[in-house]
């Protein structure tokens, strides 16, 4: 029995992509019920530009009116200096910070070079230094970019170690457009493990090949306890219409719990909530749990067979 | 590097549970289109009554009409002694037996029980003996049973010991609704290689709770080389509405590729036979890879950024 925190993303990454804009109420009733689920973290918004990113320009009132439970640590995205003090205002208990491992998709995706978005990050550390903030780093395109290509392991490496050396606790590495396979999530893992054993690393999976959860499984082989996902397996990326999202938390959850690992999360209440997200975005989710039940809901056995 | 066999199911397993049948011609173009890909073998048809399974009535005439090539195994499934005859009649290479672990699970599909399912093998085989026909068996609802639950690895293996005296030298452990996970595949795929390391193990695998392709990276790491998919990820349990079906084979495929696994299978022709699979059935299907392209098929860089 081993034990995984799972961090929800839904609210973040799942619904800034949606195409309608979800109202600041429904949102934060989305929060306070994941709240109640007993997720590990909550990435509840990004403090970015709202002309960027339209669907979170509530970042500010969503912080201000959910509930928090103190099991529960609850993160903004932030790109820059101005997201540091927005998170700060707002109090977040963490801030994610972002760059991608490739130079081309860190200009497209924030318009600078990676060494530019690494000077950028130590003014934010020294920012949030004298605050309680904690501070996360993930690396997108990890597993490989839609315009590059493959990304050499001794490059993700460099930017873990650029990641270790401004005080960053905690890094996740990030399949932004779901490239990554099983046998790459083990080796890459392990290396970053063996280097980095005290570093708190975690996971951010798509299945937009269908290899989310078998990315997640070679994760736990190499000891990865950390692993994000987003409700409903919504989420995903531009250049994969059609495909599936992030990985979907109940499906993760109800894996987790199926192998023996514990995750401290109430898969009936989270199945709940995913049910409510549905009606919120009134669409289909990607998730398969929500339609087909757990392994252990049985069905009557057909008539006249005793 | 490590050879693995995909056996396609799309023609039988795909087939017989779609809303709509599908003309016998667009069969055999489908299978035919199929047999250039690479596969190690197709599941062509079933021979069982066709009031039972009315999509595959044509059993005879799609036997009869496909170009066999001599790399790929042409296999029908059989339910009993009139099956067999009629799988010689028609020159199956292999015919298929089935057999549900869970008492429950046999008699609601065969009206049977799992004793005189085996009886009924017994003859079968002595029927087959004359002929050239191999015979695999299948153990259907090995990883669970949708009525009955779990079923104990002991009983499994007491079932594939079965099949092993009645001669049967490949044995496919089938999850029917899609109830196995990781550790179990693992466990009990490893119980029986280490028992009977000489047979030919196939695996079948359901996405249903999306734990599909997750359960495959256990059966490699179990060494298991027979794995069963279906185009499109076509397929399905009657109690899962809604929930893809069989893993989707050119999903598999690549993420075996992807893994450094040779499969013999040449993707881009899977990729096309997949797009007109879903021109057939006129359906959204639910495999990945179709939709969001190979992880090598990279995008233009976004304008602007030189």
């Amino acid at each position: 029995m081993q034990h995984t925190y799972i961090h929800e993303v839904v609210a973040r990454d799942g619904l800034q992509i949606e195409p309608q804009f979800v109202p600041t109420e429904q949102k934060i009733e989305l929060i306070d019920a994941l709240s109640d689920t007993g997720l590990a973290k909550i990435e509840v918004t990004s403090f970015v530009s709202p002309k960027a990113v339209p669907n979170l320009r509530d970042a500010e009132t969503v912080m201000a009116n959910i509930k928090r439970k103190p099991s529960v640590k609850y993160v903004a995205l932030i790109a820059n200096l101005k997201g540091a003090e927005r998170a700060i205002a707002a109090r977040a208990d963490e801030v994610n910070l972002v760059v991608s491992v490739s130079e081309t998709h860190n200009r497209a995706n924030v318009r600078r070079s990676t060494d530019a978005s690494f000077e950028g990050f130590g003014e934010i550390m020294r920012e949030l230094e004298r605050t309680g903030i904690s501070v996360a780093g993930a690396l997108s395109t990890a597993f490989g970019c839609p315009f590059e290509g493959g990304q050499s392991s001794g490059r993700v490496l460099q930017f873990v170690g650029r990641y270790v050396e401004l005080g960053v606790r905690s890094v996740t590495l990030a399949d932004t457009t779901g490239m990554g396979h099983p046998k790459q999530v083990l080796d890459l893992c392990s290396a970053v493990r063996e280097r980095w054993p005290e570093l708190e690393l975690a996971l951010h999976f798509h299945n937009t090949r269908g290899m989310g959860l078998a990315n997640v499984l070679s994760g736990l082989a190499a000891g990865v306890q950390h692993y994000e996902a987003c409700l409903g397996g919504l989420g995903g990326c531009p250049f994969a219409p059609g495909a599936t999202g992030n990985i979907c938390t109940e499906d993760l959850v109800h894996m987790l719990e199926c192998m023996g690992y514990t995750t401290g999360v109430n898969l009936d209440k989270l199945l709940a909530v995913s049910k409510r997200l549905g009606e919120i975005v009134s669409h289909e989710l990607p998730g398969q749990v929500a339609k087909a039940g757990k392994t252990t809901d049985l069905h009557p056995i057909p008539g006249g067979l005793h």
